[in-house]
């Protein structure tokens, strides 16, 4: 920490899931490390550590030298360098894919490394960062939270959550209006993303905030999930209107730990060990049909939910840029091990400054939602909407042509 | 036809699948009526024909007289009036509801009313129609057609179609962009709505006239699926790209008539005897697993495709005023029975009129994509995607508050 600047080129790479919100980061690390003009070239790694380990490195500073580019950057949904989904393995078990990396580092005279990504991506950086300090090559290395799950550790937030928070709570909205057409008792479950943490399904929750149509019942994956209490909250729904809109996360289990979703009893897991998740929505269908009798239709928001840059949140895209940029300050200040995070200012109006937090406290610590936005029978307080409400505000003027969005490609 | 003016009031009620749309035409309704002082009261009837036959009527004229509330209104998704799905049997089989509905009108001096509405509502106005002529009481009938399906004959093409197509198409090309992050081989099914006729799957097509990201496969519910070419279609893809990204409809059937999708096993048939359909994704993520043993995901684009009022196509909502205007100066002008319709003008720029047809007509018919708007192997032409262009062309803008739609309730 604060040694004195390092010249050399920077490197950037994107990991992990897409979000609407990772390319504005990009180009906020572009924007922050050109403000210093001592910095060299900047590369990015095509598909992040995969790319590293396989040589795919770009020059990608003079394509993205203009304005209008990044200002296209930061409107255009998904990674732009591609992804990956990378389990490093600890040194000990394989220290030649480490000194792969640190070979690279030494051959492009990279100095400054950027990791935008969520969890996973967050140890990967906290490993390179360690080993990184038994080698002779003076490199800060940044992590930039992205996720739009919501469940990093250390940061008020994550960059890309405020983004999808809106398209939940949008898209439920519309949902809602459109079930509430017919007179016919009927059920529908609408499933948001969100393995370990609820902050999407709470999400869900805030057109209530201003009397909109909305979620009717929403269960949060940190509360085990009751089969009778979730029948008797549909009866008492119907005792009101004829159509209950339920909002579920991808994963639920009930008191005994087994999961809602019907696919997981095919026991598949991905590389990081995490359980395929999908049809929460499913299941209940079989259930509500059996003890209730009525219509029933499953909607998985699925993937439009992580990358609808149509409907980006302007305040998730403008703090993407900004902590991408306050990252490279970071970065030229001599920070390295580190990852930038949002910290909400105190007082009734919102706003956020960016500190940093050592990757070994935030690497594999999974945020959930706390008790205290919790209510006793384990659904959202207001506290949680009021928490998540400033993060989707602002629409974003997405350029469009011949009726749809203008993405850019690198 | 042609009948000198007959002074009363009007009813307006909206029927079927709930769509971006159908309240603007409300709104244009409202208007044309607006334009002729000699017009009573204007009524809404809640929940279409189930409202009609239960008295649920309300005066809606005086809650929608200013300029704000028609203009939100026109931006507000689903039906305000609520719907319904009622079949209805022909007169000689049930004579009583037809009764009921011309007493209700005497009841309300009823002599102009509008049913918003699809196929089975065309038939539903059709019906009513007919069985007005042997009544002795002057009423003129009009069908204004919506649905996002776009298969209803004698129309260039329907009301709510274009908003549907623009949110298929620009999901698509987002969904299309999330895909490509990754380089391990995967293959995307996005699943549309559209049962018999393939016109939301074709506007997946449309990203790809400009050179955007989207659909690498197409297969229309006209042609029967062929499980081998859908295989050699994918391994054709693969050799250029690691991600396929594969658009269907919810029906497909096979050359034998068998539906690929699962769910149809139950035999299950809604109340005017269509199938259930649902999981055409899913049952072809079992054939590709075992066919090509790849990562598979199914998207279902589901109810937020007919209710995503947010990216709504400005062109249909305009055209979606218009037509609901050019039915209330129908109705004034004596026509009855006939449904509007658009007629695309010649020449190269778009632009459309109106005209009307005999219900008789348009009723029960089915269009499907003709032969001329498809390839030799069952593909889209590009003629079928300029046809759809210029339907999702402009954005609508859309009050939002808190960064949220801001939609009405009346």
């Amino acid at each position: 920490m604060g040694r004195t600047f390092v010249s050399g080129n920077a490197l950037i790479a994107q990991s992990g899931g897409p979000t609407v919100a990772i390319n504005a980061t990009l180009s906020g690390v572009v924007k922050g490390l050109r403000e210093d003009t001592r910095i060299g070239k900047i590369f990015g790694a095509k598909n992040g550590v995969e790319g590293i380990l396989a040589g795919r490195i770009e020059e990608i500073g003079s394509r993205l030298s203009t304005e209008d580019t990044l200002y296209a950057l930061e409107r255009t949904p998904a990674a732009v360098l591609g992804s990956c989904r990378i389990k490093m393995p600890p040194p000990e078990e394989n220290k030649d894919i480490y000194d792969k990396i640190i070979t690279l580092f030494r051959e492009y005279d990279i100095r400054y490394f950027f990791l935008i990504g969520g969890n996973d991506s967050m140890d990967t950086a906290s490993k390179i960062y360690d080993y990184s300090k038994s080698c002779d090559w003076d490199i800060r290395i940044i992590g930039v939270p992205k996720t739009i799950d919501n469940d990093l550790a250390f940061t008020d937030h994550t960059p890309g959550f405020g983004s999808a928070a809106k398209y939940i709570a949008t898209t439920v909205q519309e949902i809602a209006r459109d079930c509430a057409v017919y007179t016919v008792k009927a059920v529908t479950v609408i499933e948001t993303m969100g393995r370990d943490a609820g902050w999407l399904t709470a999400a869900a929750g805030v057109p209530s905030l201003y009397g909109h149509p909305g979620a009717d019942l929403l269960y949060m994956p940190e509360v085990p999930f009751d089969y009778d209490k979730f029948e008797n909250d549909v009866r008492r729904i119907f005792k009101t209107k004829p159509n209950v809109v339920v909002v579920v996360p991808e994963a639920l289990q009930d008191a005994n730990g087994e999961y809602v979703s019907a696919s997981t009893q095919s026991g598949a897991v991905d590389i990081f060990g995490h359980k395929y998740l999908a049809g929460t929505g499913r299941a209940l269908e079989h259930f509500i049909r059996e003890r209730i009798g009525c219509k029933f239709r499953a909607v998985e928001l699925s993937i439009p939910q992580r990358c609808a840059g149509h409907c980006a949140s302007k305040t998730d895209i403008d703090e993407s840029v900004l902590i991408g940029r306050k990252s490279a300050q970071a970065a030229l200040n001599g920070k390295t091990g580190v990852m930038t995070a949002f910290v909400r200012d105190p007082g009734s109006t919102y706003s956020v400054h960016i500190e940093t937090v050592p990757l070994s406290q935030v690497a594999n610590v999974i945020k959930q939602v706390p008790k205290n936005f919790l209510t006793a029978d384990g659904g959202v307080k207001r506290e949680i909407l009021e928490y998540i409400a400033p993060l989707i505000e602002g629409e974003l003027d997405i350029p469009t042509e011949h009726g749809l969005p203008k993405y850019i490609t690198l």
